[in-house]
């Protein structure tokens, strides 16, 4: 299948309406799964192949030090026969405390470095922790627009939902707001992604300071998910023990669960081991109402032995070994990590070129007054298209698939939701191409 | 450090005393996790080695056909750079499926089978589901007694649990006890383990399909842990396509999750993969009631994309091909699974003889009036002890340790749980020398 496009774009509309009706989805709300369906029924029926921007789905491979380290742990140190231990393989607790000291230059004991089954369940388990804490603390607050499925965590754990939109509350107004919105004092936890999936603005330390004194003045706790750690591209957060570190909000409070994703910056998605950072003194807090779901007042025994041990029993053995291996790596100096995901960067920019040359707008469109970063996601909309999902259907018919902002929990549901993982720099010319003919059709 | 008992037992009471007094532990409720702890410290004190029971971990070499093939997924196949499928790896679901019918004789598509992190997870989901189908179901009965961390997992879910102990129900009692329970409207699954862990009691076919025939006509699901696949030795459950069949609540009822951990029969715990086998059936059914927690109505859906993928995304990739690798081979016929695990019935065997020649007694002593199988756990009392947690007190003075069977929510409080996975047969003599000696303080 070919990205030719001026041939056949606007595809057979009556084809396109067919296969939408008959997959029996409502492009309003289509998730990002229902997407992936109906293109890959066009994409077969059609014989063409999409941009397709709806999958936030890493695609860059691995470095091979992880992967060697598994296969060596397989073959050398009898692995599959014993369970794990349950707060994680030493190595790599070792390793993710240095890593936290040499890029955020912050004190996180091996201790307090856990791993759990990738970042999914470092937020599932942060979730259920922080909300079992305080029983008029049932609600956890997002700073939306964000990653659908921890809105989703919420519900499986029966935990309420609030959210403050980061378009129009930044800086000062993000703090305020976010006082006023925890002073009622049903607020377990605040949950935000920095860089934002999908907007990709940056927290300054700024609000960061701002946000872990409201937090710490209403007993909220911070739960910081750096899924995309370091891909602020417009600086350089990738020289272990050399400034500027990461921003984040551990450097200002002491009650946070900080998430890194092994998947986006390492490459890693598909083994599942991610590290959850716990700040020293919630990891020691007591809470006796954590006794009725965890078995334990301590938040750090809630979290392992009532949390991730009922959940998984322990993180398989194996891609443990590999992500010690690539962190003690770039720990080391010997892999500068950060390079290897300038490549999200590079078509982010060629993808928004694309899009703001042939009449779209970005939805989020600064980051406090700057130019935002490019990474791997941005947000789009067109000025004769009210409703996002209007757009994801028009765009369907030039070959370009995308999901609404509106499911990503933002106010501003003209937007699309772009991914740019899966659209490699050779599809730049086939994606210009599909664009302009959009903008003439739509002019 | 020696196995030489004679000389050292009973050990200086002052300083056993001392440690447990030293580790803050109840030895009347002490999890596995606090006996582990308080016998390191006597271990590491005194300078000897205990026989340990009190740990259900296995401890057989896996076969080499998985690490092989993990090995060559990580080589081959790019892995770790994308998510596996959520709903499993295709190879994984077809080999379990080809299991189902090769060795319960039962047809479960691969859709059917779906891979989790471990059975740990697999029971997470199936009691999450299962409690949230019919809000006045929110009661999970156990056959008891059982795994404790599955209670734990009711108390993270928020459901309430009851309990029927199989020491005085078996066959027409059984069947006839819980069919009074479920008639109350309140329990929306039945869970237990067979081989049960830990009186290594199995449910027979009769009991089975009176069972089945009551939770049907009460509307319970049935979560049946099958932890211990095929580890009744007294018959052949081993060769593909044969019978005997393992026996499963599934021949006899359409509303069941299956477990099949790899953790014993396949000495895959490490790598955390198993396999829930769903009904058909139950896989298609709906609840509106779902909709809240699982986003679905429907509980196949609810399982995965409102269960395992809120939980952990999806599971490591390289572990499902390893287990995969091995399900073909013993779907083959090529890898006879069972002989190798047969290891624990002959440990079973020569550690019961060693008690019952020293005074004790099993507590579940016979199986529907037939003596017991060997295999992973028995159980056992001391007619001088009136309560299990100063017998477990008092074997720490012999270098013995074990869990009372009060842990494991038996009603039999004057029992031990015993584990024979890590007393290899070269241990039996020291075993046997110890008890002697315990036989002798305490004739």
């Amino acid at each position: 299948m070919e990205h030719k496009a001026s041939a056949s774009v606007p595809f057979d509309r009556e084809t396109v309406a067919r296969i939408v009706r008959e997959a029996g989805i409502n492009l309003c709300t289509a998730s990002i799964r229902e997407m992936n369906r109906i293109v890959n029924e066009i994409e077969k029926e059609l014989g063409v192949r999409f941009i397709r921007m709806e999958f936030g789905i890493p695609g860059l491979p691995p470095h091979p030090i992880a992967i060697e380290a598994e296969i060596e742990a397989l073959r050398e140190k009898g692995l599959a026969q014993h369970y794990a231990p349950f707060d994680g393989v030493p190595a790599l607790k070792e390793e993710a405390s240095r890593f936290a000291k040499l890029f955020l230059n912050l004190d996180f004991p091996p201790v307090a470095c856990v791993p759990t089954v990738g970042a999914m369940q470092g937020c599932f388990v942060s979730l259920a922790v922080a909300g079992n804490v305080d029983p008029v603390k049932r609600t956890i607050l997002f700073l939306d627009p964000g990653f659908p499925v921890n809105k989703q965590q919420c519900r499986f754990l029966g935990l309420e939902t609030d959210r403050i939109d980061l378009y129009d509350h930044r800086g000062e107004t993000l703090v305020r707001v976010l006082d006023e919105r925890l002073a009622r004092g049903d607020v377990a936890a605040v949950l935000w992604s920095s860089p934002n999936n999908p907007a990709w603005i940056i927290l300054s330390e700024e609000e960061l300071r701002g946000m872990a004194e409201a937090m710490e003045r209403h007993g909220a706790i911070a739960i910081e998910d750096l899924a995309y750690f370091g891909m602020d591209f417009r600086k350089d957060y990738g020289k272990p023990g050399k400034p500027p570190y990461q921003p984040t909000i551990a450097r200002y409070m002491n009650r946070c669960f900080v998430i890194v994703s092994s998947s986006k910056a390492f490459s890693y998605a598909g083994q599942r081991v991610a590290v959850t950072f716990i700040s020293p003194q919630l990891l020691r807090e007591e809470s006796p109402h954590l006794e009725a779901r965890h078995g334990t007042r301590t938040i750090g025994y809630a979290f392992i032995h009532g949390g991730i041990y009922p959940m998984t029993a322990c993180i398989a053995e194996g891609p443990q070994h590999g992500l010690a291996a690539l962190l003690k790596a770039v720990n080391d100096g010997a892999v500068p990590f950060l390079e290897d995901v300038k490549e999200y960067a590079k078509r982010a920019a060629a993808m928004k070129k694309a899009f703001l040359s042939n009449g779209f707008r970005l939805v989020y469109d600064n980051d406090l007054g700057e130019p935002l970063a490019d990474g791997f996601y941005f947000t789009v909309s067109h000025p004769r298209f009210s409703e996002g999902w209007k757009l994801v259907a028009e765009l369907l018919h030039y070959g370009v698939s995308a999901i609404t902002l509106a499911t990503a929990g933002s106010t501003r549901t003209e937007g699309l939701r772009a991914c740019t993982s899966l659209t490699t720099l050779d599809m730049i010319p086939a994606l210009e191409e599909r664009l302009r003919k959009f903008h003439e059709d739509n002019p």
